[in-house]
């Protein structure tokens, strides 16, 4: 495995991690400043605005299981596919559970780090 | 605009017209034999299950709308972000519109063109 795909799959791992334990300063390091990010029903947004909805007080990961499904590396660049599922801690204590695939573009910083550019999720919620 | 940002936007505007005329074998030939197509609602699908579908007499796209927000290229690799609203002629005669945003991975073949390799599409059905 290459340096810059151990990176990325590291990058996964902690964006996970700091989702969980709340560590929004940490998630938001791990997206490009033009960062799009593009889910089902509602227009794409940007850092600023997920910045605002993960301190708006709403779901929180509680739990999550991310499967790579194929990673490519092409210079400064990088396409992911991956397969995720989440349990959400919903802001009334109950949970709820999102699952889907997901197609996302990275890009690497000067300094040899990776950050999330695009993002385009198809998680729906999860039934059964 | 460089070669291969014009042979992109050529390919996507193939794609549109052959699918309009319902010439299946060129929008095949559009697309990487391992294309993975990710839509709301199903689990991923390749070229021969999109062969199927589009043999199999279901809706034929009418009208099209295709609007690409960002192209990047990357070596071999490239990457698009586009907003396509379609509609769409059901076998029963009536119309369906459907909207959204779409990630696609590109690959450029040895001989220089491009076909799709990775898409993510979010259109849902269109309201209003």
């Amino acid at each position: 495995m290459s340096a810059d795909e151990l990176a990325i799959r590291e990058l996964v791992k902690k964006w996970l991690d700091a989702s969980r334990s709340g560590d929004v300063a940490t998630v938001l390091g791990l997206m490009s400043d033009d960062v799009v990010f593009m889910v089902v029903g509602r227009e794409p947004f940007g850092k600023r605005e997920f910045a605002e909805m993960s301190r708006a007080g709403g779901p929180v990961l509680a739990d999550s299981r991310h499967v790579i499904k194929e990673l490519q590396v092409a210079g400064e660049w990088a396409w992911m596919r991956s397969y995720l599922e989440i349990t959400m801690k919903m802001p009334d204590g109950k949970t709820a559970g999102r699952a889907g695939y997901i197609l996302t573009v990275l890009r690497k910083n000067r300094d040899g780090s990776w950050v999330i550019a695009r993002d385009a999720n198809l998680l729906v919620p999860k039934t059964g």
